[in-house]
């Protein structure tokens, strides 16, 4: 089968490996329909994280079908259509039953990699798989891509207009205009959010963030950022702040922001060690946030507004690729030519 | 007037220096009947903080009696008793609002000093005293220690619990078995915790925590401590943990006895400028928390729970002094004779 190789820094191709094997009771292997390049990938392909070369590719979003099940598995059939999400929860230990699937206690294998490819061996299949109702043929080109975002970024985003308590009548402000800031954006208006201020400096993510629901735009950044959002807020800050870079600037001037007693709503991965921490206590700044809990939230709350058609996650998707054309579609995110890139398989 | 002097690390005194006067229209003068020795005063007296040589103690907790007020104070007059909070609260911006009157956004002064003192200057006085009904008189010596606690220690272990969010059934961690975490045990109490695990190595502190509500006693540190919390949770972790001592093992320890996704409420003044906020994001722990919303809370919930004698923080002054015994009260406590040390003023 067709599987994406990550070369080296700048370089991604596509060679055919061994189709994946059910391996462990709870797996599933799944033919992918739909997957898509994570900023997250980005980090390694522009030589700013280690990665051996010539290694699986750290791909971890994919819709598809049901191809195989482990001989524990129960909840889905050959057949089936799923959200493949990139956390594994086992949906019974303590994390889990708290609502934090994306740090289960029973899984050390809980995040997917590889799925930039045509078969994936989904662990830990039981709980964590997300089924659609129906085919792939049933749905159009827009919804599978707003269906794509619940594997990831669309429950990402979610995740952390949830852990920052976005309720309604909140002034929230987003750091970071990404696929996971915008659909950031949705979550904080699906929570009931007043005044949405999204950080943005490309005319087209602005333009996404506002049709998503942003009521003020700030492109700015750093301390100028700051001034901004508290001459927006009357010098009050934020009730609440979405956090989707995860540099040292953007969390500092995500603390910087939010109001006293807010919370800081994180999921950018974060990429350096060790926090100013002092600053924040006597803030009472609340720090909040890790990775999603993508299956809880897919289930209770986004597959049915996606399918509803309230929400339009799937509009990140702004470039379409085959495998084939892999290397181009990391290009395409590297240069800002897409703000999402999409991997059409079948 | 007496008012106690840091002379130089391990040595405090008494002088007499001017009354204070009315500087602003929003300061209240106050004759102290109980004020008391603050673990945070102990950093600098055992020489672990910098502190100029013969200035103004760091004292920040009384109850007294309004001796005069401002042209602006409408709230409290001469003869009043009042709790003088560590805070200074304006009562109406958004932090306040958001009952974060500890770290309100009106006042840049917003933490007392200087209160181990006969009488004290309490600056933006409007909002932040409370009210005390009656006379000291009316008022048993153990209600005073009470009433007293509610300017420090019982609201700021109250804060810990408040924004670690504890609920009922919850199973807390309290890390820190000074007046601080021991009010926390009785404010996670307070909140319906089902199982409060207490941290202490001491056979009087256990005492109390057993007293005031504790159900397990963990007298192990560090690691060990660790895998104790979770051997009595199951693996799991606990719901929330209150931070009561400030030092980078306690923040360490009270992280990894956090469930995934559990709050750790800090309320121990950091002596760390950095933390780890990698290890924590990989675990969706929250970390909240700063100096206390003390009015709020009094007004809100403490006072009542005091006056109706449902919780009895008090008890954590086991040693009374005079002012003019200030150096033995400071001695107390750092030999850890004392869990806290009550200075009688009248």
């Amino acid at each position: 089968m067709k599987s994406t190789i990550f070369m080296k820094p700048g370089k991604v191709e596509i060679e055919d490996i061994d189709k994946p094997q059910i391996q462990a009771p709870d797996d599933v292997i799944i033919h992918v329909v739909r997957t898509c390049v994570c900023g997250s990938d980005l980090w390694a392909y522009r030589g700013l994280e280690d990665k051996a070369e010539h290694s699986e590719n750290s791909g971890h979003e994919a819709i598809g079908i049901v191809e195989e099940v482990g001989t524990d598995i129960t909840t889905v059939k050959p057949g089936d259509f799923v959200i493949a999400p990139f956390t594994h929860g086992c949906g019974h230990c303590a994390a889990c039953l708290a609502g934090f699937d994306g740090v289960c206690q029973n899984h050390t294998d809980n995040f997917s990699d590889g799925v930039q490819s045509e078969y994936i061996r989904f662990q830990h299949g039981e709980w964590a798989l997300v089924k659609i109702p129906g085919k792939p043929a049933d749905y159009s080109d827009a919804m599978l891509k707003s269906l794509l975002s619940l594997a990831d970024v669309m429950a990402t985003g979610y995740h952390a207009a949830r852990v920052a308590n976005v309720k309604t009548g909140d002034t929230v402000v987003v750091v970071g205009d990404g696929a996971v800031g915008l659909c950031g954006v949705i979550a904080a208006q699906m929570r009931g959010a007043k005044r949405i201020i999204a950080m943005s400096r490309h005319a087209d993510r602005q333009q996404l963030a506002t049709e998503f629901g942003a009521t003020d735009i700030v492109s700015e950044r750093g301390d100028d950022a700051v001034a901004k959002v508290l001459e927006l807020t009357n010098g009050a800050g934020a009730d609440a702040v979405l956090e989707c870079v995860g540099t040292e600037l953007s969390n500092d001037t995500a603390m910087k922001v939010a109001r006293p007693g807010a919370i800081v709503g994180r999921v950018g991965l974060p990429h350096e060690p060790k926090m100013d921490m002092t600053t924040s206590f006597y803030t009472n700044t609340i720090i909040a946030g890790g990775p999603a809990s993508v299956t809880t939230y897919d289930k209770q709350v986004l597959l049915k507004a996606v399918l509803d058609g309230d929400i339009h996650p799937g509009k990140v998707f702004t470039k379409e690729f085959t495998l084939d054309d892999i290397d181009d579609a990391y290009q395409a995110m590297t240069n800002r030519e897409a703000i999402k890139s999409l991997i059409v398989v079948d």
